[in-house]
């Protein structure tokens, strides 16, 4: 997510006109959450992180998309959810090439 | 969860002192996963339900816990998050147990 108070992850699996996790076939609901599950794992690698925070909402974007994002105690909405939080400060293309590539590294040491 | 605004479940792995689904070992964390697949599933058979929600948030309760909310468009908070959005309504003794009736009669359905 383009908002550089929180190292925020959206998954989004790549499958047309699911907007629940319960409609997706169980199979690929057991892979969505193994996704979650890494997703998890490379973000308290790869950042700060005093708390997870995992959310599938879509009451507005309807696209299946899952939220994985590391909280830190006294960031811009703590301890409130991130979600209609105010306004998001957009990365530098410099910080945000930075956090990707640390995000890179994590996965790849999770392999 | 004691808010009438909201159809809203809160599975408590009964796990002491974890915090995060990430610190779950591997087959706990696939049990949890198949409970949220299992309350969404529930929820939908027995209450009205536009969107689903699902939360892991535990910034201000660390104890594990994973809310399943059945969310209906104009509700209390809609479209915005249920974390956050002002003062619970109580149920009435009799509104609470109807409604876990007619849970409890969905969970039947579902095995």
């Amino acid at each position: 997510m383009d908002d550089a108070r929180f190292a925020w992850l959206v998954l989004v699996p790549q499958r047309k006109d699911v907007t629940e996790i319960a409609d997706l076939p169980a199979p690929e609901r057991a892979l969505l959450w193994q996704e979650v599950d890494r997703a998890s794992a490379v973000l308290r690698l790869a950042v700060p992180c005093d708390k997870l925070n995992l959310g599938a909402l879509g009451n507005i974007v309807r696209q299946l998309h899952v939220h994985v994002v590391a909280r830190r105690e006294g960031d811009a909405a703590w301890p409130g959810p991130v979600w209609g939080s105010g306004a998001a400060e957009r990365y530098t293309d410099e910080a945000r090439e930075a956090l990707a590539d640390r995000l890179r590294e994590a996965l790849r040491w999770l392999r």
